[in-house]
């Protein structure tokens, strides 16, 4: 005997193969899902499909949306003097969320990292240099992850930009809100101490 | 702007309501597919679907499979003498795995527990007795899970197969195999000590 019948070792198998998600947590997921409603299986398989018809990528942001230009870049109230680039859409989503920022974006789709073979030809390099060139963009925020990869893409990009007159910034390193200094790792102390300012 | 576009907010609803997956996780399952090829999501997509489609509960033992009798209890290689109850149909995956037991099944679907309002009648504690009339059955092992909620399904089951002259058995309580003494508690420990055996 099988010890699973075809069609639930087949979703098994397909929910492993997200990340994160092991064999356990798979059939966990396929058991949950054979006792839910018809219905909500059936939404979720209906919203999968549909994300995939629905999304493209932005021709000149390159933010997922169901419209090309995105809601972001056709939106007249956005300040199109600055371009904040981050590594994806989710990062996008995080600096949105904060309310902060009223600027474009340009989503890079990866960070440049000899290690995994990516270089900058592998990221949406090129298409911001591009974007750049009709003088409207004063400033470009590199929001890259603030490790390795974020940093050398950072890098390289400011390279390219800078000679072309443009002002370029980065996010703020330090101590995150509501973390404890006792275990601030010493570089993000470091970076803090650094970038001190006068207390108000 | 809406920080996320309709589709792809609504992916990630959908998964945020499966068990063990928040906010983040369902984001970062959501934007993995929105990179991974359409084959992928179209495969998820249809292996949900047809799980929901395919699977029936067995009759005879409440397990899940595509046809009734299952395929265990249509198999004429199993010893028909024997019943081992389970909670849940990933019991009767993980008893399978360990290529021990070669008799049937019955799966409660459930455990009782006051707490969350589960009685005797939620779960198929009605269908096992009926199993047992014919005579057929000399043993049912109770191999509801070691807690509070198992441990009252297998008192509560016992109770009623006693009386019919069938041997009620349960798993061996003790230390987990690969497991370190100094971790045991002390419940599992006392069981351990209660059960021990000659040194073979």
């Amino acid at each position: 005997m099988a010890l699973l019948s075809e069609p639930i070792a087949r979703l098994v198998e397909e929910l492993s193969r997200l990340p994160g998600i092991g064999p356990k947590t798979a059939s966990r997921l396929t058991y949950y899902l054979l006792r839910a409603p018809r219905d909500q299986a059936r939404d979720l398989a209906e919203a999968l499909l549909d994300m995939k018809e629905r999304t493209i990528l932005c021709a000149q942001c390159f933010n997922v949306d169901t419209q090309s230009p995105c809601a972001t870049c056709s939106d007249p109230a956005r300040d199109r003097s600055i371009i904040c680039v981050v590594e994806e859409p989710l990062d996008l989503v995080a600096i949105e969320r904060s309310g902060r920022y009223k600027g474009l974006y340009h989503v890079l789709h990866g960070a440049i990292s000899p290690v995994e073979g990516v270089g900058p030809e592998d990221i949406r390099a090129k298409e911001l240099l591009e974007r750049l060139k009709d003088g409207t963009v004063k400033e470009v925020l590199l929001a890259t992850n603030p490790n390795m990869e974020g940093e050398a893409t950072a890098m390289y990009l400011a390279r390219l930009i800078r000679p072309l007159g443009i002002r370029v910034t980065r996010l703020a390193r330090g101590l995150p809100v509501g973390g404890d200094l006792e275990y601030a790792d010493e570089i993000t102390l470091a970076r803090a101490l650094d970038g001190r300012g006068d207390f108000e």
